[in-house]
């Protein structure tokens, strides 16, 4: 054990606790891509990550506590916004974006292990959901910026917006099935900044 | 044992094979919306259901067969398409249907655990797709009919539409944990029809 490890606030960024955390972050999205929650086991994880059960079990405890901190590590990791010069761009940016990661084989697999998780256990629920409001924080200034462009009316709102974006191409990954090819893409982004237009998601007064 | 269960093809509709499958059916769904999918046990299901554990095996012989027996007969029981006379009375309709759906207790969890199956079980995640697809083709008239009263253009894609009014709708459930109020049924719904009518889902050719 080194002085790291047993003497708190002793630890710098990069050092060694941020290395363990890391290579075990790592292999638990592995695990959870491969085998789903289900089967998600620290020992596993400890032995795969080449670092001390005891470790792992100290610090993250369940599967869920795993979970959790995965979708910290993930929301800290989020890509920023994009920033294209109009509203429509912006948005296709967003679904492509989020197409991308839905498409490609560990994080799409990540995400339905993640979203199944949060079915069924709360805490895991209450990560994931902090996880998309970081997402949708971080890329609500696209909406307030396409209002003062005057792309869309006052009182728009970013959120609704956003999941007007996301969800079509959530639900075609974990409901119908249907590609989420290049034109669910750009229909999910064209969509969303037609009615963002037309003051659909004007909040209203209640 | 009956004449009915040993004599090929004298099973009445309604008859105690009909009986037994409601009843497990039934049992599957309530366990699967108190405990999630991993806990599904067939065992567990015939105590329930009080149908013999031989019965059950034999013409279930998985959690997975129950599964998709389940998501079958409800796709049988989904609600006819609502015809309201507007493309936007409809698609409200359709949002609010899968709002109740989703917002009922044992509902909303019974959906969140088959899709959860899903993530982790081809066979489930077929099953879940020929249950979504039923519902789709269902509600496609909506679309189709909108477009010969001229509310939408010819080539309006009724498959895309229903997925933009859906869509929000999941990913609130699945992903962000934004509530699935009335306000969001008719964002949903109008953002989708307004997008119909600026002809965004129209098939373009490839």
């Amino acid at each position: 054990m080194t002085a790291e490890e047993t003497v708190p606030g002793s630890v710098r960024p990069g050092g060694r606790t941020a290395r363990v955390r890391a290579a075990v972050l790592r292999v638990a999205g592995d695990l959870l891509a491969e085998h789903g929650f289900a089967r998600l086991d620290l020992a596993e994880v400890a032995a795969r990550a080449e670092v001390g059960k005891t470790t792992v079990y100290r610090r993250w405890r369940t599967p869920t506590g795993l979970i959790t901190d995965l979708l910290l590590d993930m929301a800290e990791q989020s890509l920023p916004r994009a920033d294209t010069g109009s509203l429509r761009g912006d948005l296709e940016a967003n679904a492509r974006l989020v197409a991308k990661t839905l498409a490609d084989p560990r994080q799409g697999r990540l995400f339905r292990a993640v979203i199944a998780a949060a079915t069924c256990d709360d805490a895991a629920a209450e990560a994931l959901h902090r996880f998309y409001d970081v997402r949708l924080t971080e890329w609500s200034p696209c909406i307030t910026d396409a209002v003062t462009r005057g792309e869309a009316p006052p009182g728009t709102d970013p959120r609704v917006v956003l999941t007007a974006v996301s969800g079509p191409l959530y639900y075609r990954l974990l409901a119908s099935g249907d590609p989420i090819d290049d034109r669910a893409v750009r229909v999910a982004a064209e969509a969303a900044a037609s009615a963002a237009a037309a003051g659909i998601f004007v909040r209203t007064a209640t």
